[in-house]
């Protein structure tokens, strides 16, 4: 865990689900913003769950991330209770490719929205860059290292050659 | 209300819900079978949801009837909180035509079970009949009125004549 | 298989399905639920499987558990046969990962339910959970080792440990 | 009905499906091929749908056409009990398009065949011209009369003038 | 390839789909149906397509079976040049799993039918067996023989043992 | 019919596709490419409509614009019998809403390509830019009114204003 | 237009998708935000998008929210050009429902994050309440007035009555 | 890279589809189609992908064809900065096979084209196909070349021989 007090809270279903949200806490860190991670499940730590997001906001979290799989509610059951922003990042499921994932994330109803990224490991990075983003809305120096990061990209595409 | 104490309770997440579900209440009040309904969102009344779901078991609910639409998380986080049998029904969605409302539904991860019926009208009236199947298991009298449905389903189909 | 008089039992269209359906075998012997499991095609074998259905009221079956993939009539066939609560595990297909088996099983018209679960081995678990939980309607003794078992899951969930 | 003893049967689960399968009635009326139709249902009647497929080789039907909708089992229910061609029509279903139909009836396991046609209209019609070509293994007089059909849609593509 | 004039033509869109639609060479084998089998492409070869096709009925063959994938036109194409039954085998795709191959063979038009089996090797198996139940329409041996074969499949289910 | 020679074909399966494919035709009018439009049907008209696509090169047609719905297998069928390009415009179906359509065009194995546009009238639409697009290989006065054409979509999207 | 400097702006790809997206508006409004709307294509008109995303930082927006149906990418490019969050709304598309819309703005690959809401006016909704919550980072009056919403939500379905 | 100044341009989002678009690469040149390959990615290098596309006219290009994954952006992108024809080729994506990039790429808006191609390797080889059959417009040497393709595709599967 990051020392300083934690912004974002990087909460996910299940363990099998570090591998894909890892990506979420390594960015994080690469842009210093302390973060927590943690297993709670809609399911099976209903309470758990409730309570982390009730105290989130008090706690000084800025950003909730919640990456889940299957009948993903764990997004939705955390924006429930809380009023900081909530992104969720659907996991590749065995049977259905995330697609069920994505579906129980992204279509909730008018009034708890969570804002959705892409299924698996891409998901869990921009959970992250757009985490940062949000903070940025408080904190310049966020956004200048987003412009930073947008560059190297940049940098990084444009000098690839391909072999023919 | 049905007078008795309820033993079925049929929730869901929107009273747009309600010209779907309807169909489960009518069929467990032709059963006699004491039912009660109301609207309760795991989103927006996630607390409601939880105490309902938490004092269901001590207040005498032998089954829940959950109907949503959508990210259709309200079957899955009742059930989270109980362990009398939780059945739900997916309800049509305007732009997924409910596969979301199924997915969010069925695809519950091991250790939280929700009885998924078909999407829309023919789910709930399902609910409802496999909820009296459910008390049939302590109260004989339920199978003895299912088996009189079922010859009566079976009589009605058996004497429809198509005209050419 | 379990020495007392089974009360549930599972059946699977091809002994492919063994491997996902073994899980609800195992969790309903782990709750010391007496049940049988059995290979009935409702294709390959339809008389066999009607028998089984038709018979499963008067031996003392309280549940069926049937698991099937692709087509996967064997659930609504026995459905069809019986008034005692059918549940059912859509099995993984090839092709189709599982789509065509969850549509076969969870879109039954109004009048014959099956209660479905999610595709593969979480499902074939939470068939043989909602299964002990039906049974607990009639024995106070299931809800308690339900409660127990939430409980452990729940504990589980809470003491897991991520490493960044 | 036909006045000649019926070679093809015309069966659907519902008499809502009967729109739908009247067009393949109405084909094979103008083949002058005898045949029948009848609602049965592998759910609500499923010994009756047993006992037809059972009986249809020695009545001397040579194909049974199937329609239904949703958890579409009557093709397969129909297939398991006879040896002569089964054909099967999905039904559009109103939550899911035809989608559950159509799996529910081609994804059959190896062993017992169902020849599936396109969802809604065009497969009951597409149904009666198939039983029409498998009449014509043994029955030339039919190939004929595809022919001069055939003639006909094309003379009929042919001369059609689009107005720009 | 069979000594005797074969009654029932195997075609493929490639060779990649030989290893799926040898299933139904090998069932017509063995069940003594003279059989032919190749490669031709609807899109590649379409003047043999519509030659083999237009010459079928004079050749002899009774049945045409096509196996093809993705935009799976064979079937169809075929079938657009004779009236003898066409059964068409949607072969697994490599991106879409098989979805677009089901698609293009099953949603043909009214007036020129498919009869469509399963994707993959199950469809394969189960258009020979289609093929048969069709040339048992002229030829009472071949229902003899798939009653035979249906009660080794009964059989071959019933006495399965399985390990808990 | 234009009254110069045609260098664009408009070929669709059915007049009930008019109504979308006039789309391209009343594009090319006004882009003043001589254009010819009619119904040839890849499964009814087999013949036709490998005439037409044989003999499209010799009669001076630079490209074939082709819609259908279904198993559209019509813009394939063309493409296989001559080697200018074909567009596709995958036509709305009743059943799956075009999904069918553009899954039978655009998977088109490695050889014969069909260059698909979008689901209905857009897809019309931009089959016609892209005919007008192509020609502008040779003809620079078509890429002269295409940027025409960009830059009256781009100033007609900047001034709408939108009422609050 | 609101008359203070704006701090969110919504973006759309089409007039047409303003019925939609003024629901993001409206709700901006009552929460007192500055916001302003405009239609900007992404591909139309490539060129005012990629200005205004480039300018929006510099000119006080703090979100941006965009809607568009089909190939949606009007998100995507926007949020190419920008380091303040972006939100998406999927618009419904004629033919697949909005399918196509959901997939083509969510599935952004690692590097440019879009946070995506629920398909159509759902979605249009939450993305404005996720824009005030993501305000709220910087302004806590934001938050409290989310609270208040929530409250005002949970009343409102604690005190549905359905008629039964 | 080819040595003469090339005609067609192939781009495509990230070097991991190298893979895949190298056999447009390969087939221009087996055609002595000079042509270039880049990577561009349209969300980060938007700048470098405009540019790209603006000066694609001017620099010669006859066509561009564009491989892209996921929110497969890229070739409308381009296409939003150019008349000269746009090729799409939906990279296969690792949750949603490519069904993601299909619809992204091929539901582009009245306006701006894109012709898309089959998901994966075979749309890549189409795709070059596709552009030389556009050369051809201008160049009859290309024609030729691609009857003797033809040609030899024909020749290649009629040839094939099975085991049986």
């Amino acid at each position: 865990m990051s020392e300083s007090k934690p912004v974002v809270g990087i909460i996910m279903g299940s363990d099998s689900d570090w591998p894909t949200m890892i990506h979420a806490h390594k960015i994080l860190d690469s842009f210093k913003v302390p973060n927590e991670y943690r297993v709670l499940s809609a399911h099976r730590t209903p309470d758990l769950a409730a309570e982390y997001a009730k105290t989130a906001e008090a706690r000084g979290l800025k950003v909730i991330i919640a990456g889940a799989g299957g009948a993903a509610h764990l997004a939705g059951v955390l924006a429930a209770y809380t009023v900081i922003p909530v992104l969720g990042v659907p996991i590749m499921s065995r049977s259905l490719n995330g697609v069920d994932s994505l579906y129980s994330m992204v279509q909730m109803p008018a009034g708890i929205p969570v804002g959705t990224l892409a299924i698996g490991e891409a998901g869990a990075k921009n959970a992250a860059l757009l985490a940062v983003s949000i903070l940025g809305v408080a904190d310049p120096n966020m956004r200048e290292k987003l412009h930073t990061l947008r560059k190297e990209q940049h940098d990084k595409i444009a000098k690839i050659t391909l072999e023919g």
